[in-house]
């Protein structure tokens, strides 16, 4: 078994081994692309099956739509085609021909969606329409990492109409607060969570809501998207119904998406020195058995004995490996689980047999303590339960031990080399001003706070009296 | 609503009028592609979640590979690329930029996978390797019709690597009883099963097996293939593994798939003149309710009554769509619950209320009936179970009654002509024979018998002296 990189003398090659030895993705020959592999494509599936059905309790329904969109649709909404078209990949022949017009391949689909909605809506009664799709995207990326940014990777994405723009609102807010409740519940991930400022809003929308995780590097990780995009799409695609009242008005319109970099955000908000640590509600296996022996007899009879303690565990609806591999040392086991990030593992060896124990190690706290076989099942669903709330208890606390405020850039600076992690401070400054910010400090604008300051102060970096407060930092 | 054509006087017009009636499906801008509206995508989910779990059991993981592949993959291996290159969708510009190698849109993934598992197997304890993907797939087609034959499409594709030739065909087998096992117990779709001949085998394989099912206007339609590929690929890609006894071997293979053309032939197999047909365990409602009232006192009445029906049959893990929409008479809504496919409709009216019953219909057998609502927890359930077996039934009995015998391509033909349906026949012919065949008569071979004839007979077509009896048909 390959060795990881340490976690604090370089965590981004920390990050790639992980990736690597815990067996989540590998590289392939495709420029930018990766291969999701078993383990990996497992803990997507269990994001799915959850989020999933968080969307279709909204009465949000699943549709699926082209892969490619005609190259004359995405130049129809002019902030959308300058944001994107950089990252196209384009079609050109099919069937051995040239196409007459190209077709990119989508990097999101608002365009090839919105054509169709227009033919779908031309009454109030077809509203709202509540769609989403899972769906592969591409975005042509310079610098890629598997799961934090390749150039195609896999995601859901919503796409609203709505009758006002207040219920396209609520419904943003809705969609946010649902990737909120999502990424506490089911990832032990607390969030910041807010709009956008102007540099960083999606490519034609009003403005942009958006979740922001804390990677245990202190930089800030954007985990999910919620876009109010106002009337923009609706006027560019026609998208018109007859009201209540009679008249012909433009719809209103949400989008709002998570991806597969979620994975990426579980392996760096959550992952150790030994390597991935998965909360027990996404973790592919969430109890590994491990059998110890010496002769055959005792093998016989510990694997007897943890085949009994894997069936007893499944039924009760836990997800259970049982690593019967003969060629390898318990020792190579205990590594290779860690590594993966099994948040129990459940020894076994003669003399617990004898003892009707076993000994039980939480991948959270390295705790270990040796637990009766006769209260296993009702003790293992509990401890996967406290292991859930206790990830995201160290992770809530991680986040509020690095959320500062600042008064100064050089002050915001000094906290960020030292620190990492969320800085607030005053910000009165345009967009510009922001990207000026970036090139001096690295630092971006994560989320505007939504509340005002009853006092004004200076914005550190323009100087411009401002009510507003923003998080700034370093992020992926 | 729209009326849709009878069946009997243009099965095709019929088939496009269900597909836009029934809400399934919706042409899209960009040629051959189309849309998959909710009612169809949850066919489709209904299907991935069944078929999914099946491959789960056989030990096969889900894991993800790119879209693109580069050309150069492609030509690896020549009958595949000869087979698959004119349909071939190319990317020739990412980022802007000319690519210095251009990228294929997946025709299906042999080659994409096959260059990574090269790299994944070293030694016989590697294999078996089974791994699945659900997936989009391109493949430019001139002509399209929506889930039969669309420029893009979604399936799922098995691969795997065995070490012995007999591990893969068993493997290939594997694969294809599972399809006949998922087609009969969840679309209810009796099939033929067996080899294809030398001329629908697919680009590389050693041999092709296949799901054949029967169309309502007697069209053989094939609904699933499982590929024998033999060493070709791992020849190709390099597949190589130090096995047991010491010495280097390539990999047998297999690859398998079904995709949304599923969901086209439930439609072209059980539909009827009045639309849609759906066996209630691929239905995304089982049953709907729907009100019957004139007053608002009796409205509300038998709204509380449907309403706590609704609660009961969800809380049974009945699929209950409770139809209140106030705009519509109950004479439209049967008309549309039929066209989608409904298995069962409940109707409730001012004097059923009084006398406690409800009228069910059933779709399959046009058949009515009074069932008291304190049975209906017991009844409807039954009955769900009861219509998924009529429909096997239904269908099985129309399979035999299209089946045929034919000594001469004439007797044939003129059976095609009359009834359509498969035609047993003897052949002894070649790939070339074949396609002489399907041009005089549109008649291709579905699948070859497995169990020779002890007489020889002459080829209908060949006159040469053959054991071997295949099924002809005119097919989608």
């Amino acid at each position: 078994m390959s060795k990881i990189t340490p976690q604090s003398q370089n965590f981004s090659q920390w990050y790639l081994d992980v990736v690597q030895v815990a067996d989540l993705a590998d590289y392939s020959k495709v420029k930018g692309c990766m291969v999701i592999k078993p383990y990996g494509y497992r803990i997507w599936e269990l994001i799915q099956r959850d989020l999933d059905s968080r969307i279709k309790e909204a009465g949000v329904q699943n549709v699926y739509f082209p892969l490619f969109i005609p190259e004359s649709f995405l130049t129809k909404e002019k902030d959308h085609v300058e944001g994107f078209a950089p990252e196209c990949a384009i079609v050109t022949h099919g069937g051995g021909k040239k196409l007459a017009e190209p077709l990119v391949v989508r990097p999101t689909s608002e365009t090839i969606m919105y054509d169709t909605f227009a033919d779908w809506i031309q009454s109030y009664r077809d509203l709202p329409l509540l769609v989403n799709q899972w769906a592969n995207i591409v975005r042509w990326e310079m610098r890629t990492r598997p799961f934090l940014r390749t150039t195609e990777f896999l995601w859901q994405e919503g796409h609203t109409v709505h009758a006002t723009k207040e219920e396209a609102e609520t419904e943003a807010h809705r969609a946010l607060k649902m990737y909120e409740d999502f990424d506490r519940d089911f990832l032990a991930l607390p969030i910041l969570t807010g709009k956008k400022s102007e540099k960083e809003t999606f490519a034609g929308a009003d403005y942009t809501l958006s979740t922001e995780a804390l990677a245990r590097d202190g930089k800030a990780i954007q985990a999910g998207t919620s876009h109010l995009l106002g009337q923009t799409f609706a006027k560019a695609f026609e998208i018109q119904f007859q009201d209540q009242d009679g008249e012909i008005k433009y719809g209103w319109q949400t989008s709002w998406g998570v991806s597969t970099r979620l994975i990426g955000t579980i392996i760096v908000c959550h992952g150790d020195e030994k390597g991935l640590r998965l909360p027990p509600r996404v973790a592919p296996y969430q109890v590994v058995l491990v059998p110890i022996w010496k002769t055959d007899e005792e093998k016989q009879q510990v694997f007897i004995e943890l085949s009994s303690i894997n069936n007893k565990l499944t039924d009760q609806g836990v997800r259970v490996y049982f690593d019967d591999r003969e060629n390898l040392s318990p020792g190579f086991k205990f590594n290779e689980w860690e590594v993966k990030g099994v948040p129990v593992r459940i020894e076994m060896g003669p003399r617990d047999l004898k003892d009707a124990q076993v000994f039980v190690a939480r991948r959270d706290t390295n705790e270990k303590m040796a637990i009766p076989v006769a209260s296993l099942g009702s003790e293992i669903p509990d401890l996967l339960e406290t292991i859930q709330e206790n990830m995201y208890e160290q992770a809530k606390i991680f986040l509020e031990d690095h959320t500062f405020e600042a008064e100064s850039v050089d002050e915001m600076v000094k906290i960020l080399d030292d620190k990492g992690g969320f800085v607030k401070a005053p910000w009165g400054g345009t967009a510009d001003d922001e990207r000026k910010l970036q090139e001096e400090t690295k630092a971006t604008i994560r989320v505007i706070v939504e509340e005002k300051m009853k006092t004004k102060k200076k914005c550190i970096f323009s100087g411009n009296e401002t009510d507003t407060l923003v998080y700034f930092a370093r992020a992926y």
